[in-house]
């Protein structure tokens, strides 16, 4: 990356204008998966985020803050902590974090990740797992990635093509539980073959279905496999899928929205006792302080 | 309102030009509360909301669509069905859906509409109802909708102040549920009052409540009261409501999503026979034909 406009304290650099080359490439990372995936970076806002990225070791490649809020102590320390391993601290005018975030009322904070993906092998490994059929709305991914950080879900694996999970949509919507939550990406041939090694069940959705969701059967090792948000599950995966599933709707009503309707399934699994002992004993985040 | 370019049939208008000063009119009803409020009318799109409009009794106020899309059958139709209860026909360019739609890619039909309210005594009256208390996210409230319709609640009631239900916004993420949900408006006290005068229980939703939402006694008249995004509820509504519940999450996990919580409630509330059997009851909606 290019260099930034100062350097004022060793480490720390100071951006104040949107047209700085270092913004104009944030920026694209912010705007553009190509981008994303060229430089297997992504964006994220919030002091906490940041805090969580540290402590559940994904690099920090950038903190980037106003130069007001790196006076504040919490802030100040968060920065000094990525620094401290290895990555940059941009001060910043709120012209540019407003650049950044694509928003008029941006967070002080912002920081640039690196990403990572959890192996495809442990794809419904153990306990409960969340299979996302070519999911398309980065609002509903963040969304449910909320609810299964809540529920303790053990993994969601992105099926097909799927909306980027990098996206600054997706990470603002998963309100803080991005990096609490293992993600995988498997084609549909890859996921079933995960699914298969490591013998968990597949339980889905559908429209057509005639089992109550209420009456399944949801022991782990078990993958809720969820379709995609207009065409539901393939023919494929509705085949694989060792029991087909209806949320019960009122006739002529229309369908759930998929991050509703995931959430539902998830917090019906965890009245399994197994799930439910999954959720009990899930390692609390140590406190951040907020 | 202004007059169209021209009439092409009785009944019937042609605007091509998105400076049109009808096309301005509508695009500030899409894009601005206060003329909405000015003027009582709001827009949803797609021809399938139309037609729920029609057969549930909102009044349209205009039909508008491409000239294409005028050709064919079903919104042939349905432009008649429009014009023969007094509404306007406005056949437009392509450049003039996507100005009302604010986006690229816009349906092919938009209805402007008449606002109506449910009745304020309404509120709890009987079934199950949801409250919801200042909340922010058009989305949310949009989604909290399709929820409603999907579960065949009688009704939900927006507690204080709330985004506005009648924005483009919210019946876009209704997905074409918004007609089917009776909707009615109230301060705190005016909410509590007809609470009251109904008799019906309120339920509600807290971080801090030790009862688990899924040990609780859902039977109507019951209102599922809901707490802002932010805030949760406020001092007043959770000490008025009977029983406050919480739904279980890992320890340091942030919070779900609202309309997530809010459809985990709704479901629950299901499983009791009296509302089990309302759903079932519903009455389904005339098909469509789609």
């Amino acid at each position: 990356m290019n260099e930034a406009e100062e350097e004022w304290r060793p480490g720390f650099h100071r951006v104040t204008s949107p047209s700085n080359p270092i913004v104009k490439q944030l920026s694209a990372l912010s705007a553009k998966k190509k981008e994303r995936d060229r430089t297997g970076l992504f964006l994220g806002e919030g002091l906490k985020l940041v805090r969580d990225a540290l402590e559940t070791g994904f690099r920090v490649h950038d903190f980037i803050a106003s130069a007001e809020s790196l006076q504040e102590g919490a802030v100040a320390d968060t920065a000094a902590a990525v620094k401290g391993a290895g990555g940059r601290v941009l001060s910043v005018s709120r012209p540019v974090l407003e650049k950044l975030s694509r928003r008029d009322n941006p967070h002080s904070v912002i920081g640039v990740f690196e990403q990572k993906l959890a192996p495809r092998k442990d794809i419904g490994r153990e306990g409960l797992w969340i299979g996302l059929d070519r999911i398309r709305d980065p609002g509903n991914l963040g969304t449910i990635l909320r609810t299964a950080d809540a529920a303790g879900v053990a993994g969601v694996a992105l099926i097909g093509e799927c909306c980027d999970p990098f996206s600054l949509e997706t990470v603002r919507a998963s309100m803080g539980s991005f990096f609490h939550v293992p993600l995988a990406t498997a084609d549909e041939a890859a996921f079933l073959a995960a699914a298969k090694a490591n013998s968990a069940r597949l339980l889905g959705t559908h429209l057509s279905a005639t089992e109550d969701f209420r009456e399944a059967d949801y022991a782990p090792p078990l993958i809720l496999v969820m379709g995609n948000e207009r065409q539901g599950l393939t023919d494929v995966l509705a085949t694989a899928c060792d029991g087909l599933l209806r949320i019960p709707m009122r006739e002529g009503a229309d369908s759930l929205n998929l991050a509703v309707a995931t959430g539902l399934m998830i917090y019906e699994a965890l009245k399994h006792p197994q799930n439910a002992a999954t959720l009990a004993k899930a390692q609390p985040l140590r406190s951040t302080g907020r």
